[in-house]
């Protein structure tokens, strides 16, 4: 058991480094040479871009305004200063929302934590039972404890405190889940309603369309919509793959079992799109070159720049020649023009003979609507007799869709979910072994055991310290690692759509994972690791048991795992070590163009699936230590309060949003801080117990009862804001376009909203902006004050109010005429 | 330990007495004064009337004719004659899936048995376990347990037969299910649209309108749905409600709880509507008399009846004087006519008045569409951005609208849910110890302890014997006859809003019953009562294992229940004796006109609510005896046999339908079956485990997760056909509709479809023929052969193949032509 001075060494620690962390990270951040590291965002966005002509070179490289530096911690309260509406235009909805739920995390745990400290401390300080123990039978006993539920003698009355507080935190937890469940989900229709024209509000994908052995899959489609929806059909889009089916025929049994798609499958798409691909990657190396060189001559526009090139009269792309050493010598820039006009020939050719081939196309196809009313009731009803065939459901973004899984039949998906399901029951339940054994090794005890060489230096006090407040956590942290990529590769087995949902479900396997693994995991191992075995036989009556008793010999590894993984982590995660790195040696040997210096940032995006898991589970440590050990509380609540701000500055400054999803995991979060919610309860009621404070016990009972009833509660009630679309919205929506846009076209719209990205990417770069730029014409583009360097944006408030007030004005205008007015609706319709 | 030999007896009890049964019905049933109690469903169909007219008085009443008592077992064969769809006209899809379960008792078990008995047996028979056991230890053991798997040693490698058998058993049950489903699903399909126009196809029933101040809640939804279904909607039925709002605003504690229109809100009802009941009960007699003088004019035609009247001029309505002493001598037959007609009028006045009461108007209306493809969008999508506003579902079917929860809001829902849940829970555990305790008193020892006087008797062994085969039966059965009706009266409280859902859910709370009390109260108590309370701490591991070691030594038990609940029980049913006394009780008191006879026949119904949950058990009791005991599976097969005849019969001459859910119990069927097969799998897994078969018993693990997998993938598969209607099928079925009958006029069609049985009812019974006769235009009677009186009738093949066959030709045609003319559907959209 650590004692104080353990945590305080521990403490100190991780405050230091955290510390330099933060001090590295305020020298290195005003560097214009990492100007591209620490604010790609705004690089992206197109509101920031190299200052490479201007100044003196020492000015672009260090920063010697002095007076920055004095302000090191200013970027905090900077990050702050961005109102919400705001930052849901700069970085979307789902970051505004993640950063939620640590606000969240602030909002329940500060009136609790200063509940705890006010009632439960005294009640449990101003007791003897730890120091009578410690005379009687020499068991340590630190002054933690002394604070914790542990100093409270058997059969005491004062146990009544415990559960009323337990009542109290529970009725707050769902206090606050409640209300923010309410603002996530209004927040999401507004977000929906509020957003432009964007082709994802037109369109449903549809999968699993039968074959037809005389039509296309593209007939067949048109056929069945123009049959089924015939006035609110559009168009369609069908999604062409790589698929040689004649090869996986060889392979029946994998083929039934719809494995083709990803397994065989895959390794097909590579085969057949490898020219393609090879032919796209050439012309992109060539445009990298031709830019090049259009610099230099830009800069120096007297001598055309002329290099020796080996004219191959078989190929019709023509080689520089090896190190410019012979050949002839040609303009560069006309050679790389022209070389790179043929290279387009040659792809278009590839493209449409890839197109062309029956095979390659999938059964699935992206069916495009004339209203949003029309798309909303397409996703949201059944098309066929068969449920398994014509399935509908709201079409991702363009960029979110997981294109390989489009294909994959009923049955397979059914199959995939039994084989991952199972996967992942024995990777949970094995990967205990190695955590338990290693966590035992880097115990004083176990190293003493194992290296009796080393005794003399870790019987140093100072060292034991460190050992004993540092190596469990860095040996769980180590472990953890390579699991998010695992369960990543299982979820795209397992069949989902869309990259949202892929890390939607493995952020809940990483979830079920920790609370297992890191969470029983350290407490039973810690206390009870010899018992594991007679662990899984005990009875249903005794895991609470066992678990409520070990739970306050764990708090001290928490709070060390707290201090490790949210302080000195959270820390290291602001600096951005490796981008940072990576993105400097890139500079110094790839970078040639500005193009490839965009491409060697590496901005990187918030992570939802390791990092929301990872923020519950101090969720779940702060529940259930509410009760027992309240000392853990102020340790959680400055995880949280530091997490928002490091997490709101990176949104703000670096992490590129890699799709939008409208904030669709916010179930997730609910549910799961419901899950800590009710083992916090049990494991409560399983201390009690063994407390033998019979008389109060069993008022627990009806916590995790009302508990879960919340759950179901709130489920009915927000949570179809995030799988369906109110038909009233959509038809408030079309109502309001067609009203201001008459005469807007929509099928132009949309043709080429949802293409394979091998067809997209690969034709031109430009192509790619193009788009990307069409998707946001409709969504103003927040021109902030940011065009100064050293400091993170202040909000311009009058660009951001013009534009959505506007549209709020021109509803409400809609609205009312529609209420009042009912008879002269028919305008609008 | 029942022997043989008490199997034996209590079989001849249960098989006489069944032979009882069925020869009193043989006898009864052909006598022409029974007709109406055997053969209600015909009367009903207005296929069979009283003939009374006809005949000698004795032939009238007594069968005379003798041959046909010769042939008293003909109803067998005949009541398997009708032919499936055949059935589905006369009865509905309700009760031909209904017997669909006996018939898969059947396909499951048949096969089970036969392979149980080929390799079971003889491998457990060829041991000695049991005699040597009970030459050393004294334990006594039946011959039926040598057939049992306790004959089988310990650590003995022939468990692996047992085991290869558990999983050639699942795949069989598994393989009938899938088969079933997809066949039921099918047919649910097929009826759905083959079926004639109905109202409920086009309407959906609304709830939770939002109150608005400004308009009625008739006005909101019209406006409502013409903003946001403008080319679907047609009209609507607002649902009218005796609740007075001000005296429930007085308790604002429970009106916040939505008890209001449940708990006060009933009493209210009962209070407005109170003149209008009495009112309507009043012209109803005085229509009886009416045509009692009617009648009996007719046939004495000379005498027109006079009656003594005491003229009162206070009073609208005069009263016929005391005994006919005094008054004034009237035509009795024009001074009733005169006064339903005056009466009619005050209904009226007062149903006005009712009506315009802004205060009986419920927040909910029947919005019906111009055509199913509208309504089965609005059913399948979100209307509003509050998803606990305007909730949108398929409307049932007229007859099957439980009027009274319409009205309940989503809070109270949601919170009389968890009382009903928590009250369920109690009940199911407290119930378990009267039965513990009957049946401990209703064992040899109990009595013997309880009453040492009647010893001697007991000892008999005659009567040993009845007691130990016949009375623990008796007591569960007693103890079960009150459950339903509160069960029902739970689901009543908890909001659902047909009659149908209310039975699927009593049912799911009496199949929940069943198993707990009957099924591991009888395993559990008879063997380990006392360890009751110890029992609850058990362990997860330690119950299967209980319970396995306990399922063996229980079978004779099962098996009597199986013969007493089963066989007699089912015999019973067919004899009909508590209507058929009831209907006679009423004949002679109460029946003066043809009306009153109608009304004093008591057809009954199916009764799913405790009909399929005591289905079930038998083959919970099946499947788990399979590997353990295959002795009681002939019992089983016998009774499944036997019920099918039996209930065939009922359906076809006595039951009538009260609504035709359109077999949308099929899910829970299912899904019960699975639960029973789960629970046999972790029995046996238990008894394994005990069995020391170490090496074999993992092995079984598998099985119940490959079985939850499979009824996902079922769920998955075949679900959506009993909750959604596929647009493809509304369309086409929209489309054949507007080919053949393009100026048919829907408005007047829907307009008074769904009506408050309070307004219609009252009005006229007539009315409510009319109704029902309207309802039933487009579905096709079907005349049958049955004019005579005395034989069930024969199927008439050639009425039924006309009209289905007709359409499903029409259907092909416009399938084809939408199909193969793809440019021509314009014609019909």
């Amino acid at each position: 058991m650590a004692t104080v001075v353990d945590i305080a060494v521990s403490a100190a620690i991780n405050i230091l480094s955290a510390f330099i962390f933060l001090l590295a990270f305020a020298i290195l951040r005003i560097q214009p040479f990492n100007d591209r590291v620490y604010f790609p965002k705004w690089y992206l966005k197109g509101l920031r871009s190299s200052a490479s002509h201007s100044g003196a070179f020492v000015r672009r490289v260090v920063n010697l305004d002095f007076r920055s530096y004095i302000r090191f911690l200013n970027w905090m309260p900077e990050a702050l200063k961005m109102p919400e509406p705001e930052l849901i235009d700069h970085a979307g909805l789902d970051s505004a929302v993640y950063l939620r739920i640590y606000l969240m995390g602030l909002k329940i745990f500060v009136p609790i934590a200063f509940l705890a400290w006010a009632v439960l401390v005294p009640v449990n300080y101003t007791n003897d039972t730890l120091k009578i123990a410690q005379l009687v039978s020499n068991v340590t006993a630190s002054d933690i404890d002394k604070l914790s539920i542990s100093n409270v003698p058997l059969k005491s009355q004062r146990f009544w405190t415990h559960i009323v507080m337990a009542y109290a935190f529970t009725f707050w937890t769902c206090r606050v889940l409640l209300k923010e469940y309410e603002k996530v989900a209004s927040m999401r229709l507004q977000f929906l309603s509020a957003e432009g024209r964007r082709p994802d509000q037109f369109t449903v994908l549809v999968r699993n369309v039968p074959p037809d052995p005389d039509e296309s899959v593209s007939e067949l489609v048109e056929h069945f919509f123009l049959v089924n929806h015939p006035h609110h059909y559009l168009t369609h889009q069908d999604t062409s793959y790589f698929l040689d089916k004649l090869s996986v025929a060889t392979h029946p049994s994998v083929s039934s079992f719809g494995l083709n798609s990803k397994g065989l499958g895959k390794g097909l798409v590579v085969c057949n799109a490898n020219k393609l691909a090879s032919l796209v990657k050439k012309k992109k190396s060539k445009k990298n070159w031709l830019d090049y060189y259009q610099l230099k001559y830009d800069r120096n526009p007297l001598q055309r720049p002329l290099k020796k090139v080996l004219l191959n009269i078989q190929s019709d792309i023509s080689q520089t020649g090896f190190l410019g050493l012979w050949g002839e010598k040609v303009d560069v820039i006309d050679h790389h023009t022209s070389e790179i006009e043929k290279l387009s020939e040659e792809i278009e050719e590839e493209r449409e003979r890839v197109l062309k081939d029956p095979k390659s196309i999938m059964p699935a196809a992206f069916v495009s609507f004339k209203t949003r009313w029309g798309a909303a009731v397409c996703a949201q009803t059944q098309q066929s007799r068969n449920p398994t065939l014509w399935l509908t459901e709201w079409a991702p973004e363009p960029r979110d869709v997981y294109w390989e899984n489009l294909a994959i039949p009923y049955m397979s998906l059914s199959v995939r979910r039994l084989i991952i399901g199972v996967a992942f029951f024995f990777l949970t339940i094995f990967f205990m072994i190695p955590i338990a054994s290693v966590q035992a090794l880097a115990s004083i005890e176990g190293i003493e055991k194992r290296a009796p060489f080393l005794k003399p230096v870790i019987e140093i006090k100072f060292i034991k310290s460190v050992i004993q407040g540092f190596l469990p956590g860095i040996a769980l942290k180590l472990f953890l690692i390579f699991l998010p990529t695992i369960l990543m590769i299982m979820s795209k087995f397992e069949g989902f759509l869309s990259i949202s949902s892929l890390e939607r479900r493995s952020a809940t396997r990483y979830y079920i994972f920790l609370i297992i693994n890191v969470f029983f995991g350290s407490i039973l191992t810690g206390a009870a690791f010899e018992q594991l075995n007679s662990f899984i036989k005990q009875s249903a009556n005794e895991i609470p048991k066992t678990i409520g008793v070990a739970v306050p010999l764990k708090a001290t590894f928490f709070i060390t795992y707290i201090m490790v993984d949210g302080w000195a982590g959270i820390a290291g995660e602001v600096l951005m070590l490796k981008p940072l790195i990576l993105y400097h040696l890139k500079n110094i040997f790839l970078v040639k163009t500005e193009k490839d210096r965009e491409e060697a940032m590496d901005p990187g995006s918030l992570g939802f699936n390791t990092g929301e898991p990872r923020i519950q589970l101090y969720f779940l440590l702060g529940l259930v230590y509410a009760t027992v050990t309240p000392f853990l509380l102020p340790f959680i609540i400055i995880f949280f309060a530091f997490a928002y701000v490091v997490f709101r500055h990176q949104i703000i400054n670096v992490y590129n949003q890699e799709y939008e999803s409208g904030a669709a995991f916010w179930p997730d979060v609910h549910g799961r801080v419901i899950t800590a919610l009710v083992i916090s309860q049990l494991a409560l009621l399983g201390l009690m117990s063994t407390k033998e404070a019979a008389q109060s016990a069993p008022f627990l009972i009806a916590l995790p009862v009302l508990t879960i009833w919340f759950h179901r509660f709130c489920q009915g009630r927000h949570k179809s804001a995030f799988v369906k679309y109110p038909l009233q919205e959509a038809m408030m929506k079309d109502t309001l376009e067609r009203a201001r846009d008459p005469n807007f076209n929509l099928k132009p719209y949309l043709q080429d909203a949802y293409i394979h990205p091998v067809f997209k990417g690969g034709d031109d770069d430009d192509e790619d902006d193009d788009l990307s730029k069409k998707l946001e014409t409709d969504s103003v583009l927040v021109p902030t004050k940011r065009q100064s360097r050293k400091n993170t944006p202040a909000p311009s408030r009058i660009s951001k109010a013009s534009s959505p007030s506007l549209s709020e004005i021109n509803e409400s205008i809609v609205k009312a005429s529609i209420y009042s007015n009912r008879r002269g609706f028919g305008f609008y319709l």
